[in-house]
């Protein structure tokens, strides 16, 4: 069962207009979010955050009422105890033509999936083929323009490796793939700037509202250099084995940030 | 009528899958064709365009015949002497997560719509809130991800004009929001260089090969002090009358252009 547009119906029911613009244009957003104790976990900053997107493309957003039913709906239709949302919200269907015209009948879908199993240590590479546009507002949007992200899980894939850092126009450590990168140097827990291309990972902006984390210009040399190194978002933080082949440590470390994590209601 | 995975069936009844990697995470590519007297002109092109992306995407694209095949069955549904075809594809539905996985099974659709009216003189500006990033392969195929293009477009609604330019990183003219750019200085036609992010045009490519446009890093300054300034795609090729509000001349030379352009197909 999925919700769509204010029902929940069978998924494989469920029918996308072929004239969606989330489908033609990738004109929309998604949030992913983690459910445990059938609680959709940071739901409101999930939402501020599609809100935030949301004004950037002026898009109608439906009222977070509505969005926030739609999650309860689907975690009660699954009895999702523990498990994932995702949330998308395209421009819905319109007429030929970049311009999007009013009024807009945005589409709603939430989806559940179980848990991914725990995520294994990462292998990761630096991507070469593709960077982060830091200079475009959509880097602080969770936008359906995943192009880039896809591109360099690819690139990964490609040259042995499981997940792929981001590095921004300016040579900067920008994002993984489909997370936020956290690196320990000197003692303290560091993460890349949003105006260095990262998006405003909900896990990130607690870390950094709780102080347990600080923003920095991240150089390349720092990651090969840190003394422990994992990456995070809304469902897991995972540990870094190796950078480009070379091994990166800090295992006693990073256990202690994933203690931490779990109090602040992250896993 | 539309082709959706290889039958024609009626728009209302096409079913797009929600699990769709086009609709959640704008992972695939189009392409617009112009159909004349039942003919979708330059498919060889569109068709090896969308192959470039394809490869670049990793993206298990049906044979060239099925695509063909696909084209000619809309333009005989519809009885299209005169329009526009759409062929979209995506790498359809997948698991969870942004690394594709194979087998790929493609989502392949083609719409038919009637040739737009006739593009009034365009009042373009240059967009403030987003750029092109050239240093993307991304830059160089037509996927999915729209939203520059279309934060492009609301920007100019916004400031009260009709189309929008996007400066690349270097702030060089790179594209319109749907368009290739073409300025005409000292007596030649001249066009946005692919490494400085223009789109690998159809209406471009053809123009260039005939030598009548030649490539050059195009600074803003040039398109103030232009003889004539035009925007051309498979669809039409339009004139621009003013620029951030400066009015450009041109009409004859615009006029002349556009006789050689439909002398090439385009009209």
């Amino acid at each position: 069962m999925i919700w769509l547009n204010g029902a929940l119906v069978a998924a494989e029911a469920a029918r996308i207009d072929p004239a969606d613009r989330g489908l033609l244009l990738g004109d929309g957003l998604f949030e992913t979010l983690r459910v445990a104790a059938g609680v959709p976990r940071h739901a409101m900053r999930h939402l501020a955050r599609l809100q935030a997107g949301a004004l950037l493309l002026r898009l109608d957003l439906p009222d977070a009422d509505v969005l926030h039913d739609a999650l309860a709906a689907v975690v009660t239709a699954h009895r999702l105890a523990d498990g994932v949302l995702r949330l998308t919200v395209t421009r819905g269907a319109g007429p030929r033509g970049v311009l999007p015209v009013r009024p807009q009948r945005p589409t709603v879908l939430v989806t559940a999936a179980l848990l991914p199993p725990p995520a294994a240590p990462a292998d990761v590479i630096i991507a070469r083929g593709i960077t982060r546009d830091e200079n475009s507002p959509l880097s602080r949007i969770k936008s359906l323009n995943y192009l880039p992200s896809i591109l360099a899980r690819i690139e990964a894939e490609e040259r042995g490796a499981t997940e792929a850092l981001l590095l921004n126009q300016a040579g900067l450590v920008a994002e993984s793939s489909a997370a936020t990168v956290f690196v320990h140097r000197a003692g303290a827990w560091l993460t890349p700037r949003l105006d260095d291309g990262a998006l405003p990972g909900i896990r990130r902006a607690v870390l950094l509202e709780a102080g347990l984390v600080r923003e920095a210009a991240l150089p390349v040399a720092w990651l090969l250099e840190a003394e422990a190194l994992c990456l995070g978002n809304a469902l897991s933080l995972r540990p870094v084995r190796s950078i480009d082949g070379q091994a990166i440590g800090g295992a006693e470390i990073f256990a202690g940030f994933a203690a931490t994590n779990r109090t602040l209601g992250f896993d």
